[in-house]
């Protein structure tokens, strides 16, 4: 296959040059839909660039739904690329920004012909206290003075900071430093200035866990940052493999990693925070999940044991509502500083009627006894679920079922995942296969499962439907 | 002045080695408090450079509070340049953090000792509908599915397109598309987002009004975009100048320049759509008090004559508070699918329940009948401030008041700005200079007033201490 590429060397943005060539090579039909790319490796060697330069512009093409890489399936041309005729000034050009956005979203609300929705990632939507933020609401519209409905603090309302700082510090010996506390609009926002500020730092790489959450790839990629997957195995991230990259900054999910759901042994947690330290790096701790704990012993946080080394991230959209797009980081004052201003030289700041509300809520103990009743209502649904699964699916092996919203259940080695998501769709079952959530690395097929949101008969109703579908396969 | 300033040209973005290499000279004391730096077009001879990079250099400083910009005076810097200890791990480099973000907000709330904030760009806050604001939140919250509390579609929730839709047709002419209205977090992330997304298109050069909004400065420069300022005068921006600049894209105030307050003409309306159409441009129409119009004719916006070549952005900032951070964009749809992938990539999207409170208060009528009772009560006003004005500063000449929320009031040629700025100040009332708003082209001195927060009495006292002010310089 000859897809006649050719680079500027001295133009520069290589990745950019590539990922371009390649959409017009998609547009002109040199490549059709369906055909395999060459493996990164091979066409990096075959151009005489870096395979991060492929890696990246395979990336950002998957992000705009060029592309679709499959474990096992190589790098194919979508199916349906960039389809719909050109509406604006600049006509082919930009063709490929018409499915960007459909690659890029955090989800549809509710896919048509799926009775039983089990992806992972979202909380129990019809729990959200909708009476106590309505009156809450209304009471801060009561107190609060004029001047709070001005531009606001780009790093949130000074009322939400200090309760967050009070909430973090009791619930997950945080170590909120004052001034360590930064509003965002969502561990997403999170994810998409750090690598920023960390590349005007002189970063360029940044390692993730690999699997991860699929949605990040994209986001992190946009950044610009080139991800190093490194492999997690049942003590967490593998801290070894981690000190071989170049890279001087991870992003971890220590308290239930996702997807896997393995909470980062002690061992592992000590090992971690030692690598940061001698090699002078930054630990981005994605606290997902953090709040959700069944039967295992309290496990604080990564920023409690280093808060010089780590940024703590958080928000309550699986608390609360997603909807919201309200969280926080806790950092670092030096990386405070900066999130700061990329919010006052991006978008100013969160809601502020938001922020407040959520100050109350946390402030007059709502929050945590919200939290106490998800908390019974989610166990409840997990002890249905995996007892479901130990019935009829005995073949699966379950993991990290002792905290978060979600079940990773590895299946028999011989089993075709992405089949038993397709059968378990066509029978009205939604979960997530895990190839999609892997950097690189292969591993043995899994499904990821959210219970969170299904009553106990209903969730018994789905295990039959994915054991099933199982079998089918 | 030797900077000892060396550039890695092998290692690109000069502009950032730069910044780099003075801010290290600030640190290091090679460059002292309040010292004048060379003209952009000296530095970047001496360095064998192109201007752009100096002066995305000395912008991108200024944002951070290191460097002070001053027509007249040049550039200097600041007098208590990135002051404090540095606390991260990363110690000297991260101490220019420290002052980073104070330099970029949207202005404080109530600076110490000003007894009547005539600083523009803010609504009458007083004014903002509480009791309308939580009663909608109450019925929103009543009648929205589960599914809704999910995370939404990053270009907003549907409804609240449509009723965006339809106002923006009826009171704006703005020839919304169906898919071509983008809910954004206010005209402020609008800006830090289109410049990013002409950069990948290929852009180099954003055109401005000069003088323009001194806050979007800062935040335009940290895309990365080249600013080419185009004068303007008593009929708007000058399109002949406009096309003399290498820019294919400009960002224009038509209903209302800021902050000189001039309408653009019909002539250059006509002129600047054929400039657009030449030359394959876009332009960006930042609706700015195009709500607020009290005794002139009614002036549609740009986009409804160029659809195709025409984004139109707005936000509730000024009719009803910029805590809400909520605004639009409308665009040509190749440009609506990019900012909606933006947001898709980067927050994910704005908070739900605001933007259903604001669909219905638009459905309902409130929306438009609130944006009337302000229209009188901003007239009522601005009549006294005028007539205030004319009284007692006969030597000031007022533009642009017949519509929007400020006047820019032109001093005598002989009167010093700044020192009229600070004597204000210290008679308690805060007015702006023109000074900082201007992008590189010296002006006539003039004040920037907004009249839109205090009573007529209170107006009437302050023109009196303006004119006190206006004598002792």
């Amino acid at each position: 296959m000859d897809l006649h590429l050719t680079l500027d060397r001295a133009a520069g943005r290589l990745a950019g040059q590539l990922a371009e060539g390649l959409r017009d090579a998609v547009r002109d039909g040199r490549l059709t839909p369906g055909v395999r790319l060459p493996p990164t490796r091979d066409l990096a060697a075959d151009l005489g660039v870096s395979r991060g330069v492929v890696v990246t512009a395979y990336e950002q093409l998957v992000a705009e739904g060029f592309i679709v890489s499959r474990q096992g399936d190589g790098t194919r041309v979508a199916t349906c690329p960039a389809a719909g005729p050109a509406a604006g000034p600049r006509g082919e050009a930009h063709r490929r920004a018409l499915r960007l956005a459909a690659g890029t979203d955090a989800g549809p609300a509710d896919p048509p012909g799926i009775a039983y929705d089990l992806r992972p990632g979202k909380p129990d939507l019809a729990s959200f206290p909708r009476d106590r933020w309505a009156a809450n609401l209304r009471e801060v519209l009561r107190e609060l003075p004029h001047t709070a409905l001005n531009y606001p603090d780009p790093a949130g309302v000074p009322e939400l900071r200090a309760e967050l700082a009070g909430h973090l510090a009791r619930v997950r010996a945080a170590a909120p430093e004052p001034g360590g506390i930064v509003v965002t609009a969502g561990v997403a926002q999170m994810l998409a200035t750090v690598p920023r500020i960390l590349i005007e730092e002189g970063h360029r790489v940044l390692a993730v866990e690999d699997p991860l959450g699929h949605h990040q790839i994209p986001m992190l990629g946009a950044t610009g940052i080139e991800l190093a997957g490194v492999p997690v195995d049942e003590e967490g991230i593998d801290v070894a493999a981690l000190a071989r990259t170049p890279a001087r900054a991870v992003l971890v999910t220590p308290a239930h990693q996702y997807p896997t759901g393995v909470v980062l042994s002690p061992r592992r947690r000590s090992a971690l925070i030692e690598w940061a330290r001698d090699v002078d790096a930054l630990i981005i701790e994605d606290d997902y999940d953090g709040e959700f704990r069944y039967d295992r012993d309290p496990v604080g946080c990564l920023r409690g044991l280093a808060p010089d080394r780590v940024l703590l991230a958080g928000s309550v959209s699986k608390a609360l509502s997603p909807a919201l797009r309200l969280g926080w980081a806790v950092a670092p004052p030096w990386l405070a500083v900066r999130l700061r201003a990329a919010r006052a030289l991006h978008d100013l700041g969160s809601s502020v009627l938001d922020q407040h509300v959520l100050a109350r809520m946390i402030g007059s103990g709502e929050y945590a006894r919200h939290l106490r009743v998800m908390r019974r209502r989610y166990r409840a649904r997990r002890d249905a679920f995996v007892a479901a699964l130990r019935e009829r699916l005995p073949q699966v092996r379950v993991h990290g079922v002792s905290a978060g919203l979600h079940a990773y259940a590895e299946l028999p080695g011989t089993c075709d995942e992405t089949a038993v998501v397709a059968q378990a769709a066509a029978l009205g079952v939604a979960v997530e296969g895990v190839a999609p959530m892997r950097v690189g690395r292969p591993g043995p097929p899994a499904i990821v499962v959210g219970y969170a949101r299904l009553s106990e008969r209903r969730l018994a109703e789905a295990v039959d439907l994915l054991a099933a579908a199982v079998r089918a396969v």
